[in-house]
Parts: structure tokens; C-alpha cells; sequence
């Protein structure tokens, strides 16, 4: 399979890795990569870790069977819109266009409207580092790859075959699904994590006065907790963008959680032991179900 | 010194081994062990990490220059309680009572109460595992260990001792302080992870009907923001009904955070991405400086 990587950094680079690793078993993949710098690919070549480098978009979709945007979610958006016409004209017959952004039905909009052959990717994996530097051929080994369906005459067995090429789980979903889903259990996180650093470490115009005093307290709940805070900030800002609807949603059910255990807390003559006993024990056990 | 642990879980197990450990220093340590079912003082006297087991808590105290309560908040507050004029009859001159538990001000009040010579110290350390064969004499090392204020004529040095002699960083810090303090940074993220869960995959009695899709796609962000919603819920409620009025403030000041979130997302036109830009540089650089 003839691969155009737009874009090197944690995901792109990871891919990159994966498909070369996956050169020993057999099947053989060209990967051409192009980033907007060029500083990436070009350390990839010499690491023998791609095949060629472009100088522009079109350059590295020629001839290929698989071009897959690996930038942030609007970087990519940008591209495919710029793109859209060069694209249709420079890409071979079943050639198709896929991304890793975090969100699905934004790019799908763009791509039905300029009639790309188009199939939404979503690996489910990543890591609070960054860059080309971080990346790892084994970052997706056995997690979910979301492959959505397909626009225009994009051809999901291309998708798949990325996906098992890097070792993970293809899992069929549309992108609307995918949004609501993701909202959930992804995007939401981020919200709350950012949100508990806010409410216990204030925010750049009011930190906490007793954040000093409370720091060097911090155990490992703390870290876990707010780890997606310390994520890369475009990321999460362009998952806001995005996705902004169906987090929203989410965000309203987990206000009302959370008025309930204020509520359970405010009690006149303290919370009521089982009550607190029970949710506890639900919560674990949806977790272990 | 001469310590009695009654209890012999994950924290009192690692600061068993922590102290047999310590042997090699110099320092010679005599612990006795008891536990209400006394399986776990007879599988540690085997393996040589404590050096006696009493059948009853004022067998252990005997003698003792340190007794350890190292069992759940409450079950340390009703042994205090049922122990208040045996403890004060059996413990020699200069004797102290500690405990490790994650709330400090209403053991003090008990203490204080009956004239016990008490200094509350909580080890901020911890781990979703429990019980005796979780337990590592590491679990401390290098970690903040919180010891207050001193009740009747309880000993601070003695408590200091102890966590020197675990690895731990003794930090001072009066029960009121430190009950607000980890309110914050401890027990808010306790109660907004199991939120996180009921939100996304429901509660018992009403169980989200999308989890099942859901689930599969959770990726390490999940994973880190839910993990203490996978902890000891004997403890999660124990901390919950021993500290619930600060825990309300925290979970208060939290909510606003997350309403403005909703404002921001709920946005007419969508949201505004240099605020979201904004509040998560913010949040990132709290945690960083």
C-alpha cells in the first residue's frame, strides 16, 4: 500500500513506525510524508523510518492508494477544504483520504460537501507527549481504531488495512456515533480534569490561595485525575471547537451528578453512610461490568 | 522504638515492612501487630516483618512508646473511643497515639475529648489495591506525611520518627488545615471521578444504555480520570462522612467552575476558542508552576 502521511508528529509518526516495523511481516508499504515545516519527515528519512518526503500536499498524495491527515482536527479540516479540488484531480482511481483527528463529523461535512472520497479514522490512543520525538510504533497495539463510513468512493478496506497494519482494533462506527460516543468517555474527562485544576489551583487571574499549601499534598489521585490537563492545549481546544454540542450534553448530565453529591454532603446531620456507601460501590462496579 | 500497629492492611503492612526495612540503619524497631481477625499479624510475624502478635489491642499498647491506629477512619475513631481510659492506663510515660487515616479533625476531637495523648499523621500515599499482600515498605518513600497538632500530652517527635524512619517527608500542618487542604486535592477528585462514571456509564439503577458501545473506545484518559472510582469504597465512604462539610465546599466552588464550562460550550455560534484556548494554557501552567 502506497501511504501520504500529512502530518509527523505523535500519531503521524507513530503510524510511520508501525508501518515500517510491519515491513518484516510480509507486507510492504511506501509511506511518503509531507508536514508543513518539513523538519519531521526529513528526520524520518534518515531514520529509514519513511520512504520519501514531499514538498507539498499534492506532491505526497501522487500515486497514493491511502492519504492520511495526521494533523490536529482543524489543521486537517483547513487541508481538506484547500485541498478539495487538487485532491480529486491528483488522487488514483479507489484512492482515499482518511485522518486520526479526535472528532468525525466535522471532517465528513467538509469532505460530503466537496464530494472526497473520504473514510473518518480514529485511533484510540495517545499519550500527553508530543511531536515526532514521542512517537512509537507500538502506541496503537491492540487498541480500538474507529473507522467511520464511507463519502463519496471512499474505500473503508484501505482504512482497515492501516489499522491492523499498525496493530490495533478496527471498530465500525459512524461519525455521528463516534462524536457522542468520544463525547463521553474522552472529551468530557478533559473537560472535568480542567475544571478540578481550576476549582482547587484557581485559574491565571485568581489562583487559589492556598494552592502553595495544598500542592506539595498532591498524591497520585491527583496526578491521575488531572493528567488530561496537562494535555497538548490545541488539541483539547480544537476537541471544544468540534465537538462542542455533544460535550455540552454530557457535561449537563454530569452537572446534575455532581448537584446530587452536594446535595448527599449538605445533609442536615451529615450524609446518609449508605446512601454514600451505595453510589460508591454502583460506580465501581459499572467500571468492573 | 517500641510500636504497636492495630491494624495491618496496606498502610500499616507497608509501614511494618518500612520499619523491618529500617533495621539495616542502625535503628532497631520492636513492633507488635494486631488485627481483629489476626490473620494478617500471624502471616507477617512468619515472614519476619513484625516481631510479635497480641491477641487484643491493649496487649499490643503495652509498653509501647507509639500505637499506630493503621484501620479505616472510622474503625480508628471507635477504638479510640472504646480504648479512651484502657489507652491512657497502659501506655507508659511520654507514649502517643497516631493513625494514618485521610481525615484528621474528628479523631483530634475525640482525643481531645478524652484526654488521650494523640498526633494525627496521615502518609499521602496510596494505591486502588488493599490488604496485607498489597503492602510495600516503599509505599512512603519520599512522600509527604502529614503530622498535626499535638492532643493532651502526645509526642510530635516520636510521629516524626516514624515517618523518617518510613522514607516519608514529615509536613506540620494543624487536623483543621489539612481536613481543607485535602478536601481539595484528594477527596474532590474522589467524588468528581465517580461522578465521571455515573454520568457516562450510569448508576445501578440506571445504567447508561449506551455504555456498551461506549466502553470499548475508552482509551488511558479514561482510565486515569475513573481510577479512584475504582478504589476501596469502605474508605471512600469513610472519607465522605468524616469530611463532608469541606468536601461540599470544594465540590461548590467546583460546580461553578463546571457551569462556566457549560456557558462556554453552549455558546450561540459555537465557542468562543480563545477563551477555551485561555482557561486550558491556564490550567496546564497551574499544574506546571
Amino acid at each position: 500500500m502506497d501511504v501520504a502521511l500529512l502530518g509527523l508528529g505523535l500519531i503521524g509518526g507513530s503510524i510511520a513506525r508501525a508501518l515500517a516495523a510491519d515491513r518484516g511481516s510480509g507486507e510492504r508499504h511506501r509511506v511518503t510524508a509531507w508536514t508543513p515545516s518539513g523538519e519531521g519527515p526529513r528526520r524520518a528519512l534518515a531514520a529509514g523510518v519513511v520512504d520519501a518526503v514531499a514538498g507539498d500536499p499534492v506532491g505526497a498524495m501522487a500515486g497514493a492508494d491511502l492519504v492520511v491527515l495526521a494533523g490536529p482536527p482543524l489543521a486537517c479540516a483547513d487541508l481538506l477544504r484547500r485541498l478539495g479540488s487538487d485532491l480529486r484531480a491528483s488522487l488514483g482511481p479507489g484512492a482515499t483520504i482518511t485522518d486520526v483527528a479526535s472528532t468525525k463529523g466535522h471532517l465528513a461535512a467538509i469532505a460530503r460537501a466537496a464530494g472526497i472520497p473520504y473514510v473518518g479514522g480514529h485511533p484510540m490512543a495517545g499519550r500527553e507527549t508530543s511531536g515526532f520525538e514521542a512517537s512509537d510504533g507500538e502506541l496503537f497495539r491492540d487498541r480500538p481504531w474507529v473507522i467511520c463510513e464511507a463519502v463519496a468512493d471512499g474505500d473503508p478496506a484501505r482504512v482497515r488495512a492501516l489499522a491492523l497494519a499498525c496493530g490495533a482494533r478496527p471498530v465500525e462506527l459512524d461519525a455521528e456515533a463516534h462524536d457522542r460516543l468520544v463525547a463521553a468517555v474522552s472529551h468530557l474527562p478533559l473537560i472535568t480534569s480542567v475544571a478540578l485544576v481550576e476549582a482547587v489551583a484557581g485559574t491565571a487571574g485568581d489562583p487559589a490561595a492556598d494552592w502553595p499549601a495544598t500542592a506539595p499534598l498532591a498524591a497520585s489521585g491527583w496526578r491521575d485525575t488531572t493528567r488530561l490537563a496537562r494535555g497538548d492545549v490545541t488539541m483539547g481546544t480544537e476537541i471544544a471547537m468540534t465537538n462542542a454540542a455533544a460535550v455540552a450534553v454530557r457535561l449537563r448530565a454530569y452537572r446534575d451528578r455532581i448537584d446530587e453529591w452536594i446535595a448527599l454532603l449538605d445533609a442536615p446531620g451529615g450524609p446518609d453512610a449508605d446512601a454514600v456507601r451505595a453510589r460508591l460501590a454502583a460506580a465501581r462496579s459499572r467500571l468492573e461490568g
